[in-house]
Formats: structure tokens, C-alpha cells, sequence
């Protein structure tokens, strides 16, 4: 169903071949050999593609569905559509992600450099690297085996990339050091230096800043996303943390492993967000907080205060998402009864 | 008015001329006659000059005005200075928009190809395209007649722009469809993949992005703004939707015709805006929810539910604005009583 | 302690070059021939390090560092360990930034332009301008005497830089006059067309933007931050204001001198910021307000009023703060009453 022009899909695949990829179970074995030649939405999905339900809101579009196959709970088998062959799965939305990396693999360009990239001699390129058109590599940097580096990026002197990195178009990165596979969108802004003066009667002194971004291996982040360099210690973020679109990361901010931060959040200089925290998008943090493990932070709440470890909160300023919703709940009878 | 290093004045005109493009009825016409030579703000202005009054915030500013013609609702006449001839219009902002651009019509540059620019021989470029120095432009790419590509811009694989299209500078561009006369700026990041990931005891899974960004005609695109391509349905932004500065626009999102998106604002996967649907700045919207026809979402506003058409929404979570303000008082009421 | 790779140390320095240097005083004048090689955090500091206590969230760290000097405020002398030279100054971060200048002064390249680099022939640049590769510049720009300039950076026609600028890597300019020493880190967007539409039964006309963006002397504007240019009037950034990451500032909008935008800020259009103001992240300032001289709008505010000088304000809508905080009180006392 992708749009030809920007992918290549693989298979066909059985539907027998594609619960085992998918680790789900095929509710009706005799349907083992139906052949699968693409993935598709449930509303557009027909009799030889695979679909998927995960969020229940499209519960209706499940029991309407053509699809030839669809991974989907268990608990939904009594919605499920005539003629659809259903692959179980506790976790749906996983079982189709592995389902479609086997129809569109990720693509692995051959190693190449463009000529009209701007690559310093003492600059250290691993095998297999792609570098697009209009990169410049500055002096000293250091890449590991295919590293892909896409139109008009700019990586800054002595910058340190591990294996398998890709960055986007029109990226630049500077006095950082990246782990393996990490994935940089376009336009992220990484190791510029932070937001850091002294402000006193004599008017305002700037504080050079000394450290560094660390990143980790497996992270992503997302388009526009700025992260600044340490002021002394370094700005760190964990192995496998998932950043979205134009997020803002301040100077000596500490994200630990598998944090999940979504589009627009800031996180103010110096906080500490322990492994595991989600933060739900526009969330704000000020400074010098810490934010425990698997802590989730509602969207746009605003933080003044740590967090402890698995707490969820809400709203600005924060508060435990129980109470959030007694407030607000509060506030309406509240400003009903005075309307009257 | 305008500084000569960076834009060019036509005219002179009339204040007839001017009336009749403005689409104004000139309050006396025996001032028909009367020479202007450009536009400027009421403050700044002088006789030959053409100013406009639009938000009532200025009214004192207009009685003030020494300008030769001014664009005004008839209801402000008694407000008027002497001596200025008046250009009555129901619409002032918008008569005096058609007026200014008789002074400053949008200049177009004669077609070329900077040498520097890195132009996959596959593509293909219409008649009259500006191609910037720098600018990236990869294989199968097509662009339609008249296109104006800034510098350092990047424009991926397969990629399709209607006629007279113009990317700003270092905009970089993948997996979308664009039609006619759309305008994205400086650092815009479409096409990119959404923040798709399953997570289970298991980790975390990357869901392949295989959908597009499709953006219809006359749509314009602020400054760094980030649109994520469709995860299996495409992205979809609406014939002549304005979206500023900043914007974050999720996966499979779809945005109808005419709508206004202000600056920051942030939509999240799967959501749905219907038709001339605005939205204040700083708004967020989670995922899968639909914004119904004409809803207004008011500044920093937070939706966590679906929106009935026309409705006007603020607070975080949105409630419909009077009962918005409702609460406000009640909470002001309540906390004065507390405090004594 | 910096990172070598990126960073090159300079001193060594006595305690007592330091104190002269810090404008401190050193509390024990026996030891002010002790050499200090370099700056370090608290925790990590050694012997030959100098270090600083700020934020009094630190106390414990001062308590236990092992660093042979410290800046510090006199008042946490008992908490001092032995064996460190204290330094006392009333304000110990910017005693420790002018160390730090000093063991960190900026680096100052050789005037250079690299091949690469596009420079129309009509630009006119100062001497011992930095050219970095892919850099664009467009015709009749003028740049002052020591500006630098980074990779795939765009200076637009007949843009102007003050002596001494910086622009970071794959920012872009158009439509600005800009002052001297001002900072402009990678991304930045500035001058381009503001969000200016009328919207009338007729549909959206846009409104030609015509004014410039002008940047007076030592400013700081943060990565991914954009600034639109006037639509009439200019868009004024006044003299050593500082803007993080990741802000908007609209058209029309007047800042005025030493004002401080943290992240995210949002400034809708035509909105007058007076001297001084300081601004927390993800604060977002509708149209056509003014924020007076020296007030404070808290981290996620909503300013839809007028600010008076010196006021301090939080919530949204912003309300002064001991208000905010009265009836973020009142709310949590009313929630748990009905709660039971």
C-alpha cells in the first residue's frame, strides 16, 4: 500500500510466515498458507494485506475490515470480520511492527561519498559510510562503520559518532560524542552551548560552557530538537531514549536509559530524569529537579519539583493525576454552582 | 516607508486607484486625486502615505495619524484626523493587504540553476525554476513549473512540488506530494518518520513510517515547523491551511481546508482537524482525537477529547470558553475568601 | 576537566591571580600561591581545581568536594571542608564565569574563507571575517570586521552584521540589521515573513510583510529559534538581551534591552516587551500586549493582558503570583474536601 516512489516492499509472505515473525499466534491454522503481499490500515486494507488493531477508538474499523489477515488481542476475536485471518497477540501493536520491518526493511545504501562534501583530512571515516551531498566534516571527527550522513548536515570538529548512525538533513552537531545507532533527524541541533550567564548588578556575564552532550547508544531524536552542551558536567542522554520533534533539552540535563519524551517538551537545565520516565508532550521542567524512574508526566504539565519514581502527574504545577482530576472536577462544580 | 536595501516600491497610485483595488469606497471623492507613494504604520506616516486602522487597540493611534489615506471601518469616522482621506471598508485588514501588495507585488526571479547546486540528473525541474546556491535535490524528484528552492534547501528522493512552490532556506524535505503555490520556510522538516514505536516487556520496537505528507495547494508553512510523515495513512494538510512558526504535526494527522495554526502549537498522531478549524498558540492536541469544523482552540490550550464543530475551547484540559472563564472567577472568588 | 578534544585549557593560575580575576576575596590570604590548572564541578574537582557553589541546592556537594579553591557566598563558610581556598564574592556565579573566561577564553580563528563558500561579489565583509564551508552569501549583504560565520550558514541580500558576530552552523538570515557581538547559534531563522493574513468572507488574503528585524548590540539568540520579520514596523530586539532555544517571536514585537526568553517562549505579534523583562520557558504572550520594565513571567504562563513594570506573574491566564499560588492552594484544600 507505501507509496511506490518512496518504498520498496519485500515478501510475499504466508500468513504462517508472518505469525512467526510477528511472535503472535494464528488463531485458525488452516489459513497457515494464505499469501500476504503488503501492509495496510484497517479501512484500507483488502484481501491480501495485513493490518493491525491496537488502539481500541478503532474498534468499529477492526469489525469492518477486509483485511486478509490482522494481528489483533485476543479479547477482540468477537468483533473480528468474516474472512480474516486473525493473529493473536498480547502486544499488537509490536507484532505489526515486526511484521512490517519484514515487508520494508530498512534500506542500506552502498558506501559512498559525495564530491561536494566538504570532508577535513584528519577527519576518521569507518567503512561503509554514506556521506551525502553538501556535508561538511570538520577537523578531527570521528565516525564508526556506516554512518550515514544525510545532505548539507554539518558535524563539528573532534565530534565522535559510533556504528550505524544515520544524521538527518541540515543537522549539526558539535562537542558531543554519540553511541551506536543512534538516529538524528533533521535539523537537530546538538553540543551548542547552553543557556548560561551570571546576571548581577554589573549586567550579565556569560559562563563558558565546558562540557559536552553524551549520547547513548540506540537514542533517537527528532526533528528540530536542540540539545546544549554541559556547562561543566556533560549533558547525558541513556541508551534507547526516544525523543520526538523540536524538544528542548538544556545544559547538564541527565536522561537516563528508555525514556520516552514527546514533541515540544523542555527540560530545563541541570534536571535528572531517571531510566524509564515518560514525558507526554509540551511538558515543561525547570531546573535542578529529579525526575524518578518510570515517572510519567501528563501532557503540558509543568514541573517545580522532583518527582518520585513511578509517580503519574498532571497539570501546572504538577500534581498526582488523582488529585489533577479531583481538581478539576472540583473547579467545575465549583464554578457551577456560583453560575447560578 | 519600507527599507530600499530589501524591498522595492511600485506606484505611485491615486487614492482612487487605491480605492478600487482595495475594494474601499472612498469617504470623499474629491480627494480622488490625491497622490500616495507607499503604506506605512499610522504612527509613521505622512501625506503621501497610505495607512490602515484594523484592531480597535489603535484607534488613538489612528486619530493621531498625519497620513494622506487611511483604510478604517466607517464606524471609526468620527476618530478620524483632517486631512486624511478616508477609504471606508468592511474589511480593513484585508483591503489594506490587497492595497500593499499594488506597492510591493511579489517579486519573481528569472529562472536558474546556481552551479553549485546538486541536482540529481532523474529529476525533474519545470519552466522557470529558481534553483539557490547549495541547494540539494535528489533523484526522481519533481517539481512543477515556476518553483523557488532557497539555499542549501534539501529535497529527497522522489519527492513532488507543485507549480510555484517556494522552500526557504536549509528546509529540507522527504516522502511528501506538495501542490501548487504552497510556501514553506527557512528550517521547515517535512516528511521526516513520526515517533512510532511499540513498547512491551520487551523493549522497544520501531514501527516503519511508510506513509507521505501530502500538502495541498496555497497551504503556507512557518519557520522550523515539523511535519511527520503518515505511519500507514499519509499526513494530509488541507488546501490553503497557514501553519507559523515552530508547529509540531504528528504522524497520519489530517488537517482539512482553511485552517490557522498558530505559532508552537502541537498535534499529535492520528489526530483529525476539520475544515477552518484555529488554533491559538501553544495549543496541544493528543492523538486520535477529531477537532471539529470552525472549533476555535484557544492559546496554550490542552485537548484531551474530541470537539464539536464551531465550538470554542481554552484551559488545560479545554472547556468551552464561557464555562472557561467560569471557573477562573470561581478559583479568584475562592481563593480571595481563603486568604482573608 | 574539559574535554580536551574540544576544549583548550589555559594557566595555570594562583589562587590569588584567581580571586584578582573572580573580583573575590580569598578568605585566607596564606593561601593565595596555590596553583589551580583548570575548573571542575564540585563532585569531581581535585586539588588543582577550582570550583563554585551557586545554587544552594548544592550545599552538600560544597560540604564534601575535594577542590583545591572555591567561589563561594561568605554565608556557607561552616559548611566549607577543609583543605579548600574559599573565595567569597556576593555573587558567585559570575565570579566563576570570569575565571572560567580565563581559563576558557573564546577562540578566536584566523580570518579565512573557505573555497566553498558562495559569496556574491557584491557583499562586502570586514577584515578577518570566517568563512566555513557552504556558507551562502547573497548580494549587497555587509558583514563587519571579525564576524564568523558557520558551515551552510545563509546571509540573505543586503543583510547586515556588526563587528564581531557569530552565526552558527545552518542558520539563516534575511530582512535584518544586527549590531555588534551579537551570538546566533545553528538553526536560528531571521527575517523571514511574519504570520500575516486577513481573513474575511472572501478568504485569506496575505498581507506583504515589509518591515526588517532589527538586533542591537550583544544579543543571544538560542538554536532553532525564529524571529519573523515586521510587517510594517520592524521587529526590535534591544541590546544584550539573551533568547534560548526553540523561541518564537512574532512580527512587529518590541524587546527591549537585558531581557532574558528561556526556552520555548512564544511572543505573538506586535507585543512590546520593556527593558529588563525576564521570561521562563514555554511562557507564551498573546498580540499587542506590554510587559513592563523589569517584570517576570513565570515558566508556562499565559499572558493575556498587559504586565505593569516589576510585577511577577504565574498560571495561565497569568495572575501575580502570590495569587497563583493562593489559588492553586485554595483548589487543593476545595478538591479534598469534596474528595471525602
Amino acid at each position: 500500500m507505501a507509496d511506490a516512489r518512496f518504498f520498496k516492499v519485500q515478501g510475499p509472505f504466508t500468513v504462517g510466515q508472518i505469525a512467526a515473525i510477528a511472535k503472535a499466534e494464528l488463531a485458525d491454522p488452516g489459513l497457515a498458507t494464505r499469501v500476504i503481499t503488503d501492509v495496510a490500515p484497517l479501512e484500507a486494507a483488502s484481501g491480501e494485506h495485513l493490518s493491525f488493531l491496537d488502539n481500541k477508538l478503532y474498534v468499529d474499523a477492526f469489525a469492518r475490515t477486509q483485511a486478509g489477515a490482522c494481528i489483533v488481542a485476543a479479547e477482540h476475536k468477537d468483533r473480528a470480520p468474516a474472512g480474516t485471518a486473525l493473529l493473536f497477540s498480547q502486544y499488537p501493536y509490536r507484532s505489526y511492527a515486526l511484521a512490517a520491518q519484514a515487508f520494508y526493511p530498512p534500506v542500506k545504501a552502498a558506501a559512498s561519498r559525495h564530491p561536494s562534501a566538504i570532508i577535513d583530512p584528519s577527519a576518521q571515516l569507518g567503512e561503509g559510510c554514506v556521506i551525502e551531498a553538501g556535508v561538511v566534516i570538520a577537523a578531527r571527527a570521528v565516525l564508526g562503520h556506516g554512518c550515514h550522513i544525510g545532505p548539507n548536515a554539518v558535524l563539528g570538529e573532534a565530534i565522535e559518532l559510533g556504528e550505524g548512525c544515520t544524521v538527518g538533513a541540515c543537522a549539526s552537531l558539535s562537542h558531543c560524542v554519540v553511541g551506536a545507532r543512534v538516529t538524528i533527524f533533521p535539523g537537530v541541533r546538538i553540543g551548542q552551548a547552553g543557556f548560561g550567564f551570571a546576571v548581577s548588578a554589573e549586567g550579565v556575564t556569560k559562563v563558558p560552557q565546558l562540557g559536552r552532550v553524551v549520547i547513548e547508544d540506540d537514542v533517537e531524536i527528532g526533528a528540530n530538537t536542540t540539545i546544549d552542551r554541559g556547562a561543566g558536567p556533560d549533558t547525558v542522554i541513556g541508551r534507547g531514549t526516544m525523543i520526538d520533534n523540536l524538544v528542548q533539552i538544556g545544559h547538564n540535563v541527565r536522561i537516563g536509559k528508555g525514556c520516552i519524551l514527546a514533541g515540544q517538551v523542555g527540560v530545563s537545565g541541570s534536571t535528572r530524569i531517571e531510566d524509564y520516565a515518560m514525558l507526554g508532550g509540551q511538558a515543561g521542567l525547570v531546573g535542578h529537579l529529579t525526575i524518578g524512574k518510570g515517572a510519567r508526566i501528563g501532557a503540558q504539565a509543568g514541573i517545580f519539583r522532583d518527582i518520585p519514581a513511578g509517580e503519574t502527574v498532571a497539570g501546572s504545577p504538577g500534581v498526582p493525576v488523582r488529585q489533577f482530576f479531583r481538581e478539576v472536577a472540583a473547579v467545575q462544580r465549583l464554578a457551577k454552582g456560583k453560575g447560578k
